[in-house]
């Protein structure tokens, strides 16, 4: 059986910024520990308020990746 | 029983740059009446279309703020 | 029976740069074909990833548009 | 920031003689005390059953309003 | 334990007329054989087509009924 | 390969007189283009509050319809 | 009121081989005391594992079927 | 075909105590007329409200058992 | 029109000790300024974890109460 | 703005053979008149009864193709 | 981009006493191997039945925690 | 505290095949590092599409897994 299985990890990214800059700053951390990294899909959208202002904007993201056959 | 109780109000922001701005703009106006706000939950993005274009970006949200012991 | 009737379709709008761009893609590419679109609905947020960053923002909306009378 | 905000209420509008008509009652009860509301949406269909006949329509909706710039 | 407990059963109601009048067709035909329902809640709103006008509306709804203790 | 397939397309009726007569718009006015209608699914109700009062019931529909063999 | 009521059920079916062959057990089990079952809708897809091989196929299915006028 | 089939009924349990409460009393009442339950699955959880308090909680749940074969 | 109209709010409460601590938390709070408060539906159920261990249980519910008429 | 843009549309496709004959005739009569499909995503399961048996599958799927370039 | 990950995994506690005794019980396994958990969120709840009564609650839940900087 | 937990991981799974094919192969892969599986759950059913026909069925699936006490 070789046909391509893929792993898909949830992750919380945050940035002060942006969404965009939250979901990259998550991929990016990602990618220090795996490889193979294809596509995400985002679950979520939050974000901190302090002080009557958005602080933090935090998105939720599924990230898949492709097994490597051992 | 003197742990605390969150409210949660919902709000739509609009906004002709970006989704960011329509979410910051409910938050602060949002702010004008409601203290210890603390997070906000993305629930729906929609937009309006004139002349073929993006005219303005919508973005549904919740907010939840401390509410005050009497 | 004279009330308005929309008709709402289904794209994925793609981008490099950001994911008001990748909507905004969509929608005028739409422009082409379709008159009268009046709104947008966001109904998934996903994106390709290359060599551990965000090569691409995808943004999967509804568009409504008014049909015309025959 | 000078953009439209609109919060929404969610109520739950009984009948006994049909949807619509629970409905419309909530709006109209809200129309007592809520200006500028401009959409409804709704959220659930349920109702109450006395001797196996159906006794009250009750639909659950959200009504979104302009918040008035202060 | 003597707390009441209540059964919920699933029902599809069809009507030539009406969507109240498809929920209030199952509600009467379950109350040939049910006893002491209570609430309904609809599940999915349908329709027949036929040569290009709604011929039948078709309503799911769950029915609540209160279990006599044995 | 013979089986018989459909295609699924999503509609928004307007009426201010009620619910059933948002729908019987929407499916009469698809009628003029679109042949071998079948069935309907209420995806979404909404509706337009002018001078605090129900203005226009808006039902948002998928229809699906039989394809013609080529 | 005449217009024809139906029942549904919701059942688990399992099997060693297939998932279509999981529908048709519960199905074929069903007709052991069901009469008039016009259609099912499939709501859950699981499965069984051991020693690392999907043993089992479950298919959760909801089967509705015509009531009899009494 | 001798694979299990499983059927799944709806309840919903309460009681004055807890929502552990409520879950048992629907389990065991259903005990009375149903052999061979193996599983259930909290669909919603909500209560009854008297006099500012928590005078009821209600546990919708459903409960798979396992059909004998005939 | 006088239907009886209710107006649900969304709360969360946190407790230290148990779900439905966290819930009478919520309802008992929102008693010092609301009357006729009737049911409660659990919409999310979350927590704080501290040290390894569970810190505090939240509960977001809503509330539905019922509006006088004026 | 020179980003792909792609379409979703809704098709059933339906087979008295197995769940992936049903899918397969769906996209293989797509074919006929859409160029460049991509993907697809399986929405709903269903299927008719007739005699206590399974007589037709039937797979409800969004199809995405990339639009072309005018 | 220093700004905080979180990675989210997902569990199923299982306990012969209470709903929250099962939460409890996988965040404290947890705690063996994952440091900086924060907070976690009830995906799903459940339980098994035996001899009609229920013999264990099982909850499924997602625990999100700090990813710490390499 | 000994009760046991489990935990789940989500996977994708690829045939050319057959949907079971797809999901078999996606717990066998996982069966090389993982052991205790017990059970799984489908989450989503998606394709590829290579000149008008089905090249790959696509499946996304939550496999449950017992933790081993430490």
């Amino acid at each position: 059986m070789s046909d391509q299985v893929y792993k898909k990890i949830e992750l919380t990214g945050t940035s002060e910024k942006s969404l965009e800059d939250a979901i990259s700053g998550a991929v990016e951390m990602a990618a220090d520990t795996i490889r193979n990294m294809r596509w995400f899909e985002v679950v979520e959208t939050r974000g901190r308020i302090v002080d009557g202002k958005v602080a933090q904007w935090q998105v939720t993201l599924k990230i898949g990746f492709a097994l490597e056959q051992q």
